[in-house]
């Protein structure tokens, strides 16, 4: 409910979101100057290329080389950092904005899972706002639902699919019966992948999101190098339909989860049952699952990138500075924000999907079947199946009860020193929310 | 980001909500106080019988036996209205903590939804809050998401299955076959209906909802008796089986759209295709979805009702106040509300389901195919069935292509004219979102 002049941005980056941002200004900018209580307008930018052509207007806004001058502009009362990348101008803009006492929105999830911890700090200790609803599953404000919406709650688990890219190639492997390279290569075309894919692909820009939302929904500093992370390379097309079969799903999942005290990060390809809400988000789409101890299960659903629904993240937290809403940026004051303890990956216990591909002779189910029971893993389901052409070779799949990743991995090295096994085993963790 | 001293709240009503907020406040206050910035306690509280044991201590907190008395009191700081009901007591705190300046939370819809437009004014003129989280859509934090999360958007639509009671009843007809009645008297026995199940099963409680949810969409006051209202009573097993065949599921839906400028809202049963998100929330769970021009569409879903989760939100709102974060009851100052000009409803198109009763002879189905071509509706698909027993009668389903609930009103009127057609047609509308 504040008043008064307008609020004056300065927006580094004009990429694809930074176009975005500038195109929802022209359109909604009486909408939000009325929801904000006060103009919001443009005085300054600064991107790589001034002559490219954004189909945006930039008139009455000043050009700065230098992105970082920005932040000490007399003129830009907010900075709106969307240049991306952990370091770099991206890093010494924030600081330089936040250490001018400035508030900040940014979209840069790389920069806050490196460097949250200090950034909040630094916001702190200069009472200026960091905002980055952007920076999490895209146009889905999920930041606010778990930061102020749940605020009331004790979140036990929050988990989601965080990445698009890798959604939309599991959903198309799915339909088409086609294989990772190939499906990744359609998606590139599409736009929907990068020439670089790495950052999507294996997990991690998933790991990044998922590093803000475990410091949000548990208080704690973000902790990015404690995630175990696992992308979606080695998921093959015979994975997803034997998980069909077996009625599960493949996604590629960002889990955060209290368990005994301590906090278990982890992203990587698992199977989730097909009747979960999870499950049935397909697509570009993300989704966000948190679960309080007074509201139970929460689900939020909707798109995880591209211009209009990033701009529209960036937007929100804009109206939120110039209606003078601030929060702190991780939900709870700086110097309250705990060290995580690392929950031990190898004792987190699950169900386990163990695809083999095995020489097709007598005795090698009882070999397999061996090496499970000395690791006290009991089998669910198991499947042989005939092996493709006259080769000799079957796929075997497992579906263990529930038991530890130190036990399925201790199995998984025994199953493969069978000299009836012929490839690296295939296990993926079973979900089951 | 406020400091200083405590928040002091004095508490209306202690049924299920109430008793659900005290025992949120004991087992999370730590945490509530350190993500409001100060510590939060209940130091008054009202309602109707002293001596019921809520199985809540109410140590330390004053009694007052009128609820109005807490918002004068010197140790009250903000109020917690959850007496219910849109006018006596309800009303009259509400109105007389805002003319103290105090901030209000409520859990009220039925009290917004009639008295919003005015108690907003009195909440601007006396610079106070007016928080209602809990009105809508229990604990998903859907105020705030559309609000605050969505606020660049210029939204288009609004829609979701705003009460529980009538999906868990829908859900369990698909699930069991059985009728409306028998699956009430279930629900009531569950406690998840309401011996008086008027306001649910009719309609009205979604519709107190959809009424606070498209002012805030839309920037307009709420104006609850624009809306058209349709309940679930004449839903019948048949209907739902019949849906399924064609693809579709029966939800009570409430939708608020800008059409042409003008604003649509109602709450009806209707068909919705059975793979989009709305088709697969199932029992008690409530959803929301909201399509911006920015953010295209996102989906919040939820627990919609019970202790928990309506506390949840509560406190949420409870957290903003202490810590400072105040918004405009509706998004916009008060003054700035536009009131709507409802989109008349017999211009409304959309496609339709149509049931009949026919006695099985020879060109009965001329005649109704007759009736909709003389209100030129085109025909999708038709189905007719053996009838039940020998009684000589049979089921027809028409599903139509688009038409408005203009034409496909006289046309129902026409067929009920037909002497062939033994009851009124059973009409649903299919949301094709």
């Amino acid at each position: 409910m504040s008043g008064s002049g307008g609020l004056r941005l300065g927006v580094a980056g004009l990429g694809t979101v930074g176009a975005g941002l500038l195109k929802l200004l022209a359109e909604n900018g009486e909408l939000v100057a009325a929801r904000a209580g006060r103009p919001v307008t443009v005085t300054a930018v600064s991107a790589r290329d001034r002559k490219r052509d954004r189909g945006i207007s930039l008139e009455g806004m000043v050009w700065e080389d230098n992105p970082v001058a920005l932040a000490t502009r007399d003129d830009v009362d907010a900075v709106v950092e969307l240049i991306g990348g952990s370091d770099g101008d991206a890093l010494a803009l924030v600081e330089a904005a936040l250490a001018a006492g400035k508030p900040v929105v940014t979209a840069n999830k790389a920069l806050l899972a490196e460097h949250g911890a200090r950034l909040a700090e630094l916001a702190a200790s200069n009472n200026a706002v960091l905002a980055y609803e952007a920076a999490v599953a895209g146009g889905i404000p999920v930041v606010k639902a778990i930061r102020d919406g749940l605020a009331g709650n004790r979140l036990s688990r929050v988990y989601g699919i965080l990445n698009g890219t890798c959604n939309f190639i599991l959903t198309e492997m799915r339909a088409t019966g086609r294989d990772f390279e190939d499906v990744l290569r359609d998606a590139q075309t599409l736009g929907y992948a990068e020439a670089d894919p790495t950052f999507d692909v294996d997990g991690i820009d998933a790991a990044h999101k998922l590093a803000l939302l475990a410091s949000l929904a548990f208080g704690i500093l973000p902790d990015f190098d404690s995630l175990q992370i696992e992308g979606i390379r080695n998921i093959s097309a015979v994975d997803i339909a034997y998980a069909d079969e077996f009625g599960f799903r493949i996604k590629l999942l960002g889990v955060a989860e209290r368990i005994d005290g301590q906090i278990s990060q982890r992203v990587r390809p698992c199977l989730v049952p097909a009747d979960t809400p999870i499950a049935k988000v397909d697509g570009v789409f993300n989704a966000v699952v948190a679960e309080g101890d007074q509201v139970g299960r929460t689900v939020f659903e909707g798109p995880g990138a591209g211009a209009g629904p990033t701009a529209s993240a960036v937007a929100a937290d804009i109206v939120d500075i110039a209606a003078g809403r601030g929060t702190h940026a991780f939900g709870l004051p700086a110097d309250m924000l705990m060290a995580a303890t690392a929950y031990e990956d190898s004792m987190r216990r699950s169900s386990y999907y163990i695809r083999l591909n095995v020489i097709d002779r007598p005795g090698v189910i009882a070999d397999i079947a061996g090496v499970l029971r000395d690791q006290s893993i009991s089998i669910e389901s198991l499947l042989q199946r005939a092996g493709p052409d006259d080769q000799g070779t079957a796929p075997v799949v497992v579906i263990t009860h529930e038991t530890s990743e130190g036990q399925v991995r201790a199995a998984s090295a025994g199953l493969q020193q069978l000299n009836t096994v012929l490839e690296q085993p295939h296990l993926l963790a079973i979900e089951n929310f």
